[in-house]
């Protein structure tokens, strides 16, 4: 299972949303969007990095979070075609800027 | 390797005794168990979610830790069935509430 | 894709300059190296896992960084020989404690 973005990420957690808060608030107050950010500072950036629109650009706080976060993949064992997970495990995407339609790739290896 | 909780989690690093206490300390006093979790407000809580015990309940630091220490698997290669770790690295299991007895699921790919 | 050390780590995320200093400065800020690290105490360490140099060995802020900063593995789909890496996405390779020679060890699942 692989997410091919740097501002959202894949994990594996409880579906809870008072945890999912309890996540949010942390972010929010450890790593803000309003703290001064290098990557958001456009007049220095390499043009190869610059994306479309400023709204897209301005999202330091979303590449610190992505790398405390986590890793881009994760690999869950399948046994008779079930995600072998634990019973509070289910898979969560984490938007870590906005919300916007994401792409994940799923790869699968073994036997039938 | 995946571990199927999700408040304990897989990591390689060094087994060394001083480094664990380390980030204990640091979990402790960042990501205290005393500080407020909705995740532990169970009077708002989705019935869904809810655990067998009051005390399996109130582990919102532990789902927060969990987030930030990493995924639920780790691939390590295998070379004539050693695994290829480096000088180092150890696979460690890390508890982020409580001890209990816990599942981890190896899978193995390739060719013997 | 595995890194064989305790105290660098493979990222995927955007290969931007000022991001690399944010986390940069993050980390001297939040794990910093002047903090008192149990790790560092040569004293009370087992001998078995004290390094060659005593410079190598006081890296207790490294470690940390490490487990915050994700695991040692991360799995990248592949078709006709192509990393399916998102637009923003590269691999990069973070030092915790100071440069040096590393090594990574790829392998390859899946038919030709």
């Amino acid at each position: 299972m692989f997410i091919r973005h740097t501002t959202a990420v894949l994990k594996i957690n409880e579906a809870e949303e008072g945890f999912r808060n309890d996540l949010k608030d942390r972010c929010d107050k450890n790593i803000s969007i309003d703290e001064i950010y290098r990557h958001n500072d456009l007049e220095h950036r390499d043009p190869k990095t610059m994306c479309d629109s400023k709204e897209e650009c301005l999202n330091g706080h979303a590449h610190i979070r992505g790398m405390l976060m986590g890793n881009s993949s994760e690999t869950i064992p399948v046994q008779k075609g079930n995600l072998m997970l634990g019973k509070w495990q289910r898979v969560l995407l984490f938007e870590l800027d906005h919300a916007r339609e994401r792409e994940i790739i799923f790869s699968f290896v073994g036997e039938k």
